[in-house]
């Protein structure tokens, strides 16, 4: 079908298609031979995140909602039966058969050569996508060697593996029906992410005790998804992925929003008044930890006259794909540099590493005497 | 002399006058008979802290540049000898006389009713401006017991003091020169924040002994200013004013700006690198301790059903300018409420309560389950 017919079932125009081209809003790409277009900025319907193909829609996946009391926002999001599921630190790849190849979109719309390259690994796709052409599989690609998330569960100790948590179809921005959705995980056999079950607000202590095991054993949080397609899926996590996202991303908090700090500080006080009622000196000293160690150390390597870089291994079935990601990297504008390649096994195993010239620039400023106005 | 003649002379015709007073560029206020317009948007010359009277123009106190190493800072910025002077926790004064009265602005170009009556306890300003009509004494107010500021120095143990830095001149940008100022303040017997004396950038050991020296007497900082009018004033502060600055802001963070708790993370660990070299537990410990705890405080109060507030005490000579700072507080938007004003000796004590509604409706709402996009 011709992409413009696609479109104008999400009510776009020609006239509107073409001067979102124009305007840059949507921006063609190609990957493998199978042209796709990103929506980069709202046009109409499509918000940012929508692909265009001209095997359907992929929309955007949607921005969950969080809460920040997990008994309190239960009891205020969902008055009928809920879906719960672990929150899974990956990246969100959506999972869709474009004509006759698979593809992983990542959240910003892009194909992920990485990700695309690993699928054959995930599940039957072939399979699946015989059956069901026009379905979306979306989920979490996490593990300690994946390109993009310096943090990863503690039950995948090695490489990556996928986590299912969303089925949806082309051309809506809906996901199928819970119970549907969790039938074709089983038939299929796709990895999912833990699935705790069917709960009620009144169910709060189980729920609590779950969060509390994830807090524990360093999980990221929980997920809520409604029966009632009137209410609306909401995300909690625990105290310890505040602190781990700290500790993580410190190193080069002058490239990100300062929000991105002082939100996790508030998460992860509201966390611990509701399950432990007490601030401890332990979790100070963590949080002091997580927000300056690493960025200490990124001012000592500038202060050496060093670059300031972050480091990554990954696995690839395919050779001709480690090419396709850096090459996805400069599209992206970020700066990374293989520094080692090699079949050991099934894999080609890869590593490389990424250049942060923007919180190098401004402490390189700093620590050689520049003044500045704040 | 009329305001228009006065503002004509910073390039200010009565049309563009007129035209920032209907768009509330410039605002006139009133204090004590006397009519003051403040400006709070910038117009020609004139800077957002600028006030207008009819005795002349009272430039905005201008910003000082910040160098976050001492050492490389004073080297970038320095080829000429320049002083040096403590930089005091407190807020920021421009002492002037219009007509036959003598006012204290605020940095936000407001007669402050608190500093303007505690004046007379500076210094002998009669004196002074009898024989400087034309000049405007500015320099910091800090104490403990202060209406704005929650921190002080270690050295004003109760009540207030006032400490001068700068002289400047009615309808002038620029300060008079240092040794003309210093002079000033020797002769009329004004107090002054410390100051150091004149320097080269070759003293860089003495300027290091003096920081690290006020780090551990639980000082601010201090401010460079040159000699060579080419050249500028810069300033640098400790690693624990840092952390102060952290502990008696945490309680609002949500009402703050978020860079100022990252940039002063930043900051801290530049001071910790240059003068320790390391970072060590303790200072992980109170940083965590300082961004955490009062928030958690503010957190478990809302928790709890509380309004958060901030409590402030101050002294006053006369009772009527008490109810004259709660008008400048509902001026400025401040909710607080007197809870106690008493005569003991010489002065009024007052005490009141500022309540702190937007953190509070904030915590309110999260603790409530109400969720959000972030």
């Amino acid at each position: 079908m011709s992409v413009l017919k696609i479109v104008s079932n999400a009510n776009i125009t020609e006239g509107l298609w073409n001067e979102s081209l124009d305007s840059h809003s949507i921006i063609p790409d190609e990957f493998d031979g199978i042209t796709y277009y990103r929506v980069v900025k709202k046009v109409g319907l499509l918000e940012r995140g929508t692909v265009v193909t001209d095997s359907g829609i992929i929309y955007d996946f949607p921005r969950i909602a969080r809460i920040l009391h997990l008994e309190n926002g239960i009891k205020q999001s969902f008055n009928n039966p809920f879906y719960v599921e672990e929150k899974v630190d990956g990246y969100n790849v959506r999972i869709v058969k474009i004509q006759d190849q698979v593809f992983a979109f990542t959240r910003g719309s892009y194909v992920c050569p990485f990700s695309t390259d690993r699928l054959v690994e995930f599940f039957d796709y072939d399979n699946f996508f015989k059956e069901n052409p026009d379905l979306i599989v979306c989920g979490e690609i996490a593990g300690p060697e994946n390109p993009y998330n310096g943090e990863s569960p503690p039950y995948v100790t090695e490489d990556i593996s996928f986590f299912a948590f969303d089925i949806r179809t082309k051309n809506s921005d809906q996901p199928i029906p819970m119970e549907k959705r969790y039938k074709l995980f089983d038939e299929y056999k796709i990895p999912t992410v833990t699935r705790f079950g069917r709960y009620t607000p009144s169910d709060i202590n189980d729920l609590k005790k779950h969060i509390q095991d994830l807090n524990e054993k360093g999980c990221e949080g929980l997920v809520f998804k409604p029966t009632d397609p009137s209410e609306k899926t909401v995300k909690y996590v625990t105290a310890g992925s505040c602190l781990r996202d700290m500790k993580v991303t410190s190193s080069l908090m002058i490239e990100y929003q300062a929000e991105f700090f002082t939100h996790r500080m508030l998460r992860s006080l509201f966390y611990l008044l509701e399950h432990h009622g007490n601030l401890d000196d332990t979790f100070l000293k963590k949080t002091g930890d997580a927000l300056l160690q690493p960025l200490f150390e990124s001012v000592k390597k500038v202060a050496e006259g060093e670059m300031i870089t972050e480091r990554f291994k990954v696995r690839f079935n395919k050779k001709q794909n480690i090419k396709k990601l850096f090459e996805h990297f400069h599209n992206c504008k970020v700066d990374a540099n293989l520094v080692r390649q090699e079949k050991i096994g099934q894999h080609w195993h890869v590593e490389f590493v990424r250049r942060c010239f923007p919180s190098y620039e401004v402490i390189q400023k700093h620590w050689d005497g520049h003044s500045h106005f704040d």
